[in-house]
């Protein structure tokens, strides 16, 4: 294990009041002037890689912060660290399928988020049960990549009604892939009419310059 | 709604001895000659269409009967039905995010499994909860698309570890991603030594009559 990565273990509650402990995660945030985002998607649909790509546009313009999710590894978190330089940490889940409000929350205790403007949450991979669950964060963005399938807002409807913004990922495979942006982009308006959509590929870096700015935009308002 | 497909609503068990109900659904299908598998995988990794390639292949051969479940769409059993004619029914989750032997005992007894050889169970596209439940199936079988990469099975362990299959499928997407089998299926050894792997492409038929003749070899064994 790289010693530079630290790893905090965080618990589900158990007597569940999410909301109201997602709603108070938010005040306290709010008065730090920190802008939280929550990353959700499938495994494999290229968080982490866009990540780097996203950091490295965003991290000479604001402080950014990195917490990484995972059942166990340590592996995402690591390669952030090292292709970014920003501040990053790995909460583990031990197991479970998502992230609540008071396992943000001790994420964020033992970051130390203090004087950072972004931190980024990368939610466990899984189109399920973190759309379940109010993390706390001020967006909530979903990455559907291309090889997944442009029927996905059908299949996971309660990811894409949660999602503020949605992020269409590896738009370089649409050589191999064919992908209706029409129909993901209609049922997902279907579901939350106020989405926002950004086709890229973190590959070639087509459309990360339109994303970053957004993101940038979205961060300072919350000043 | 296609009216010639079913749909049963299936509920977690509240008190649950998941793994005494998954045994005794094994016993009973094990006496009516019924071999069932698991397939299990992340959203968009290509279940629905491998299984269509899949029963093609078999099902002159074999009587097959698909249980698709999903939290609330159609789609997938709408599809297998119309591409390959053979029985199948909609479990509907209601937005839980794994299928328990409780719910797949429910789903054999309203689908009527009698008389088939192979019964194919596509669980919820997910893959963290689904790994924690036996649901009563002879084979456990993990799709993972070349799409989400090789390091899966290092950020999703437990599913690799119950898995007796992984299938790489689309392979015929090497063409734009990088994908090291070698370190994909060491790390799946190391979880399950005894794991078997198949390379395929639904989409050009690569790999895919081999994958055929290993399941209908485990189908006769079971008679």
């Amino acid at each position: 294990m790289d010693e530079k990565i630290r790893v905090i273990t965080v618990k589900q509650s158990v007597f569940a009041n999410n909301n109201a402990r997602a709603e108070a995660l938010r005040e306290e945030l709010k008065k730090k002037g920190v802008f939280l985002i929550n990353l959700m998607s499938s495994p494999g649909s290229g968080k982490t890689t866009l990540l780097v790509n996203l950091i490295n546009r965003l991290k000479d313009k604001i402080k950014i912060g990195v917490m990484e999710a995972d059942m166990d590894a340590i592996v995402d978190a690591e390669t952030i660290e090292k292709k970014t330089g920003v501040k990053t940490i790995q909460l583990h889940t031990t197991g479970e399928c998502h992230l609540d409000a008071k396992m943000v929350q001790e994420g964020c205790d033992g970051f130390g988020v203090d004087g950072l403007d972004l931190v980024i949450l990368e939610n466990i991979g899984n189109l399920v049960c973190p759309a379940e669950f109010d993390t706390g964060a001020n967006m909530s963005i979903e990455i559907l990549s291309i090889p997944e399938g442009d029927d996905k807002p059908l299949k996971y409807p309660l990811m894409f009604t949660v999602a503020d913004v949605v992020i269409f990922s590896k738009i370089d495979a649409l050589s191999v892939f064919d992908f209706d942006f029409k129909k993901a982009e209609d049922a997902i308006l279907e579901l939350n009419p106020k989405s926002r959509f950004f086709p890229v590929s973190a590959k070639t870096g087509e459309g990360m310059d339109k994303l970053a700015d957004f993101i940038l935009e979205q961060v300072k308002n919350n000043k």
